[in-house]
């Protein structure tokens, strides 16, 4: 399997575990992992203010540089979806067919990008009814696959979720 | 002008002038104001620790005992979309044309309650996808008034929102 | 009614809702309220870290600029009247017939501007010994008006508070 | 010389060093301490939540007991002083002629003891109009003892406090 | 390859991913893994504070029950050394000639479980001395494998770590 | 008695009284005392965040200048054993027999410094494998004297530590 290119979004109140473990899984995997965040070298803090720093910002990467983006949750999301370029990274890395992951919290980018219509997919519960809006088919399983979407609820779900994104990337 | 009853809901992570404004504002004005969470006597605290006494739980209000409902923003909407007996007690006092107030992240509430369709409102920018997609004209501005419905977008709106409110309920 | 220009003094420790209530609600009447600290741009916080940026430093303003000055408690005033420039704007504006207002801790300011001699008056209990030692005649009401000066016990009061702040300076 | 009953009086806010110094010094001197606050064996915190747990509650002790008092500042005098059986206690001391020490804050608590009147005695630069319009004369020392009474300003003052201390303990 | 079940201690002041990581990834791999602390369903907490709740005591397991043991490093094995039913439930899983795996500050349970005598080792930088005066010969590498023993030094480790632990179970 | 000159080391999470009771208490016996850390005017914090200002950097002293150095426990030894210049500090000051004293977890320092063979200490109970391993007799004691080297285990051994310092010092 050749390495890949993955783009990890980071921003404050990002749900600890659902950054580092796909960060350290996908090295572990033998793929290049970059954090990315609105701003460069910035030290981002999780919701219990584990640091992250971000190698690279947003306004200096290109989705042709990258073979999928993971975004994690926490509250996060709430913040990264303010900024239209990670809104716009998101939809242009889907829309050139290539792996988008969220989990919980997460999906307030897939909403925000508008990648959800007629799709089936999952979340925290507690935006499902965003989720819904947004126009999928919402269900309440571990991890949903539906073709380049990868979804998944809560950190519980994290083995899961990584052994479809690896299956993703490793078919790619 | 004749005391009205308002409930405010209350969750942990609340923004804590767009729940003590309102609170302290509507007793100023004369009227009746009950803090209401999933949880009674429990102390919920704000986004900064400031604490917040419940005194009733959601479970033993009606919302016949009430003339409108002011909602928080902060995390703490996150939260309340989670207890379906929240959601409810926001539609039906919705459905009785009564008072509906919303501010900042409180939109999440009225996505999750289905009461934007064909409605004008606002929010806090981040979730104005949300809001889109339940069916609500959003605009940008500090207070959004549409029949019972009352929307303001951050802390710095509150006296707009207040005078609103406040205006609703003199008219009622 | 004429809009009038309010000082809120601010230091780290503040009372958060002794601050935030009497500074929006100012607004919400119509007035100019300047937040001022011992230094310009700084962002206090208050006891539980909401943060508050001074407008205006007290080394720029003049007690001619104001047509009075509100005081918040918490801790913030132990830290005040350590500013020998904080204490005189206190007494110039007092000695100049405008409103002077304090809550809760904020009576220790009366106390080294000393302007209680002779007057009636109330704080938080705690302070009770300094404001009778200070030379007025302390009582424990929710709110009491004496000429220009009018001071409150803790937040629960606020509501009467403001009604009488509001109603000193409709008559003004 | 003999051993001495000692009574540090603690609540929340207790300036750290200004308790923990007292209290280890006593007892490198061969005295006799006991930790005494409103609750018996409740764990009390420090400005930096340094936990310093109560021996015996101000409820079943007795002045005829202790040979003196410490009290340590911070805000934590800013509580006791609001507990009648707290400043009893240290009048009753100061009225039996034994030690009475007050560092920083602590001079609040000399304050509602009214044990000032006609004394010489210093404090935190903050409370010093407290201090005087309490009846004494206040100095900028960094220890001051007038008859029975030590007093000091900061915690930077601990060791001319503490041989002052243990001078008038050993010429008791 | 056949699920094995695997012991990871914890005790408060864990660092978060050196647990979290070896717990999401034995799971992703298809192991068992229980959290073992000093008390049974008790919530112990990271550097960072987040929640780790053990789901059995030290005291009701055997090393006959376990396959192998991970321990993380931050400051929990300061506090795990001082219990030695901890201490010896690591020797015994040595003694069997099961997997030890120990991170960072881990290398401490190493130590005082006295299984270093002769072995290769790593830890983090600031425990080499501990480590060397235990007797086993210290290197600076990112992991380190010496028959049943797994070292590793730092978070930035944990994809070399886990991939060691995973070719180690897979070979048992 | 003659003053003596002491280093005190200090490193972010030093335990509050292991550092500020010897620091008062040396200053209290008339002795002078630096602050010493890696980095000169940067203001370390204890564990409960309690801040010290190191007067000094470890790059600009020599042990000639110093007739003993104190060390203080917390978590602060394990950050200050990475620093070789602060070990070789504590063992050049030991080599040149004067006073080194270390309580807590200080013991980590001797290990570094390699002072300990031979030689009869305690320390808290945490560490007493590595002290061991570093080839000390290891008791436990409140205070142990042997030679220039003193010990103790916990900030309740504070008075008996300070007594066999200020000994040690006085008969130099």
């Amino acid at each position: 399997m050749a390495a890949k290119r993955i783009a990890i979004l980071v921003d404050d109140l990002y749900e600890d575990l659902e950054l580092w473990y796909p960060y350290y899984r996908l090295l572990e995997a033998g793929h290049q992992v970059d954090l990315i965040g609105s701003e460069r070298d910035r030290a981002y803090t999780s919701k219990h203010h584990y640091p992250a720093k971000a190698v690279k910002s947003i306004a200096e990467v290109r989705p042709e540089d990258y073979d999928g983006v993971v975004i994690p949750g926490g509250y996060a999301p709430d913040r990264m979806r303010r900024d239209e370029r990670m809104v716009r990274f998101v939809r242009q890395i889907h829309d050139q067919g290539k792996l988008v992951a969220a989990i919980c919290h997460a999906g307030w980018m897939l909403v925000s990008a508008d990648v959800l219509r007629g799709r089936r997919a999952t979340s925290v519960r507690a935006i499902r009814d965003d989720m819904r809006n947004a126009g999928c088919e919402w269900v309440d399983e571990p991890v949903v696959v539906d073709g380049n979407l990868v979804t998944s609820r809560t950190p519980d779900d994290l083995p899961a979720y990584m052994k479809a994104i690896l299956a993703k990337l490793g078919e790619a």
